[in-house]
């Protein structure tokens, strides 16, 4: 684990999250529409790390099933990672639960994966490796 | 806003979340009480990022409440900054709702102050400002 990559914030209305956040860190460096996984994403810079608003585009998204549940606020934590496959098999090895086998795509030209909250303390960790260009 | 200082976990069982932790980051750095809080502490460092592992020693601890309300899982993120003082009075200006007048001591050495989560998603967000030694 190199570092926080990302926090993910779940929103309801990112128009409005979006101005919360600009005064907090200042104007977003990226704007990006994950359609796998239907959310509208936008990222602020802070320093080494990042915050990752997450709107859902649709009744089934994961957030638009945890706002319903839980409402606004904190949905995950992304660390940043050197080797997501040898990260992956090492924690499976501890005994925390995966929630995909392989690395799959996510926004901000990473590959991820999460791990289940139940192995965590509640906590929704995901993995994340850049990808080289 | 410098970078995300640390992450802030309420956990019920300090023993069992301090293993799975420790499998994730490796060893604490430091273990502190904060007896104005109610809270026992676990600190891991993540390259330039921490996660605050938080206990509550008594019932009246703001984390027994958090997690008789919501369950385990991520409490607040900490934010540090140069001058606390300043940007407290920036984001009262801004229109943030801050839930101290004056920064206070936190553990882990520094000045702190919280802003409402109302003001911010739902997201609990703790300035904070290493005190000079």
């Amino acid at each position: 684990m190199k570092k926080i990559e990302h926090l993910g914030i779940a929103v309801s209305d990112m128009a409005a999250a979006r101005e919360i956040y600009t005064a907090l860190f200042g104007a977003p460096y990226k704007e990006e529409t994950v359609e796998s996984e239907q959310v509208n994403t936008v990222f602020f810079q802070c320093g080494p790390n990042k915050i990752e608003l997450l709107e859902a585009t649709g009744p089934d998204s994961a957030i638009a099933k945890y706002i319903a549940k839980k409402g606004e606020g904190i949905h995950h934590i992304a660390f940043q990672v050197e080797d997501i496959e040898a990260e992956m098999a090492r924690l499976r090895t501890a005994g925390f639960q995966l929630l995909n086998e392989q690395p799959k795509r996510g926004a901000d030209n990473m590959r991820i994966c999460f791990v289940h909250p139940r192995s965590a303390n509640g906590v929704l960790i995901e993995l994340c490796e850049p990808i080289k260009q």
